[in-house]
């Protein structure tokens, strides 16, 4: 039998595998951070409403610009974001993608802090970039300064940054944010998957962009959209970045489908983000009552908590996991990760959590 | 205002012009080689009950695995091929991308034959590979000895074989795939995009994967099965480059929605395959008409006719237009391509490109 050693593959992929969190069928799947609440009946109808008209013309390949697929997501952004600035892919990761295949690939740097999102450097690695990392300051943070420091310390081609952090939780000051632009010569990401989880008074890098033609800011509707089947990221950024990524993408990326399914669900944005206050609500609740269990959360800006004080996270993920919950053990030593979801959900596992807690 | 030079692009990209065949509304849209078929209303029918099932749980991510397209995908294909055999992507210029990542890249070469599918060039420079290039035999033919030549004179790291070629329809004798196979140390892909309309008595390239670990046969449901909407590319080869595959994909890169909808048709094929023989009569009515108007069609074993002694392309190009006709330009000298659709198509335009040619 023919291995994989024994194929003409990259010598930098020898020896990797690929990435993997486990997609097991347990009862409580709080481990990938989806929104756990299924998409409202109404929002299903409809959808499939337009699907079904989609599917009269899909013997044609899709609109290739995505028309009124970005209109819909530059109305649900709002800040006088226009069509002409949103770009969309299947997942953000996609669309970070196309943005270091036009910004970065060989010979540039992509600078990042960790812990961060897994995807961040492997897609600065699949896209040949230089995946290099700078400092956070105590308890994940990045302070303006520290930015700045790390920025003029490293002179990336690109910066990535997560607001809030992945897989930590830590909200990232606006002001960190400006202060990154000015110490940068290029360009600056922002991944704000989880936005809409962030507590009220938050600000968006969207509200950057004005004057900033370097800076891009990442969303998804996999999360606060509980739409991560439908694969739909997308950014916001000045005009001439969009044009950018229209050399790199390879053509008619985003299928009729998607198209469709992604600009009916836009219209419905209320209804699908009703369940944003509920499960933040969880989410704060869990932070409350971590501490009495013997654990150390931090302060959360997402969809779900990251806690420290675990003597052995592996035990305590094999003891949930054994009680038919799936959480996420993000190889930090002493850490775990839990998703928010609905109420029963977070009543099962603090309860659990309890159960095979020391106190 | 920012222009694109303003912003930090890849040098590389600088001057580049997106890949953009017109998406024009016009009544005939003979130019991207569709099948200009509608999905037959039962399909769609059954189509959108299992979307419906998506969506119900949409909300999380989709298989990794897509275990159940993969089933139905080496169904379709037959001849004893296993669904660990199986890869697909959003289009298969995602599949061939992924192949590229893998098996390409900086520091290796990939070996076509133009003209040949402008993506493979495309897709091969964008992954940071080397493109280069073979010659063909007269009439864009590709004999054994020939392609043994070619490659033993470039010694490229991966070779891409078209299969009937696009844009010129040349059939590709599997005496020259495995010719290639022998005469190459890499990966040998061969692109069948059009395989389902080629003449009785072709040859597949699947029935060459026994025991030839380094080749890979893609295929994509676009073309016969009137899918181009939906993205759905695939390629066939053995387990372990499936393995390879997994390593540069990025995770859940197919949506629940595409998987869902894919597999639907996939239990649909006679009937969404039914098509085929009109289209492949429409085409050879085209082959057989053209010399009539004073034009020189090629063979062709897809869904398009590329046809030579045009004096004036663009003004052919142009004079069809005005009569709502939308053909190819390929940009190759004196010649033209034009998608066989149905009958109606067909007639209308004979009928003007009779009344615009001198003869």
């Amino acid at each position: 039998m023919t291995s994989l050693d024994d194929l003409p593959i990259r010598d930098d992929l020898r020896g990797h595998v690929p990435y993997g969190a486990p997609q097991a069928p347990v009862r409580y799947q709080l481990n990938v951070n989806e929104n756990t609440h299924p998409v409202p009946q109404e929002v299903v109808d409809d959808v499939l409403v337009d699907l079904a008209t989609a599917l009269q013309g899909v013997n044609r390949y899709p609109d290739r610009e995505f028309t009124e697929l970005r209109e819909g997501l530059a109305g649900y952004l709002g800040k006088g974001i226009a069509a002409e600035q949103i770009w969309a892919a299947n997942g953000s990761n996609e669309v970070l993608q196309h943005v270091l295949q036009a910004f970065g690939g060989p010979g540039r740097s992509v600078l990042g802090f960790p812990p961060t999102y897994s995807m961040h450097s492997m897609i600065a690695t699949g896209t040949g970039s230089t995946w290099i990392t700078g400092e956070r300051d105590a308890d994940y943070a990045i302070t303006p300064a520290t930015a700045t420091r790390e920025i003029e310390r490293l002179d990336p081609d690109v910066v990535f940054l997560c607001a809030p952090n992945n897989p930590t939780g830590t909200p990232l000051p606006i002001e960190t944010i400006e202060a990154a632009y000015e110490a940068s010569r290029g360009i600056v990401l922002v991944d704000e998957a989880y936005a809409e989880f962030a507590r009220p008074g938050t600000r968006s890098a969207l509200d950057l962009l004005p004057g900033r033609p370097r800076l891009l800011v990442s969303r998804t509707m996999s999360k606060a959209f509980a739409f991560a089947g439908v694969r739909l990221g997308y950014l916001a950024a000045d005009p001439a970045v969009i044009d950018a990524l229209r050399l790199v993408r390879l053509p008619y990326h985003l299928s009729a489908l998607t198209q469709a399914a992604a600009t009916a669900a836009l219209r419905h944005a209320p209804v699908m983000l009703a369940t944003v206050g509920d499960i933040a609500a969880q989410r704060d609740r869990i932070v409350a009552e971590l501490p009495s269990l013997g654990y150390r959360p931090y302060a959360s800006d997402s969809n779900f908590v990251f806690f420290g004080g675990v003597d052995d996270p592996h035990a305590v993920f094999e003891a949930l996991f054994a009680k038919d919950i799936l959480i996420r053990d993000v190889g930090i030593p002493g850490h775990l990760r839990v998703t928010a979801g609905t109420a029963e959900e977070t009543d099962y596992f603090l309860r659990s959590l309890a159960e095979i807690s020391p106190r």
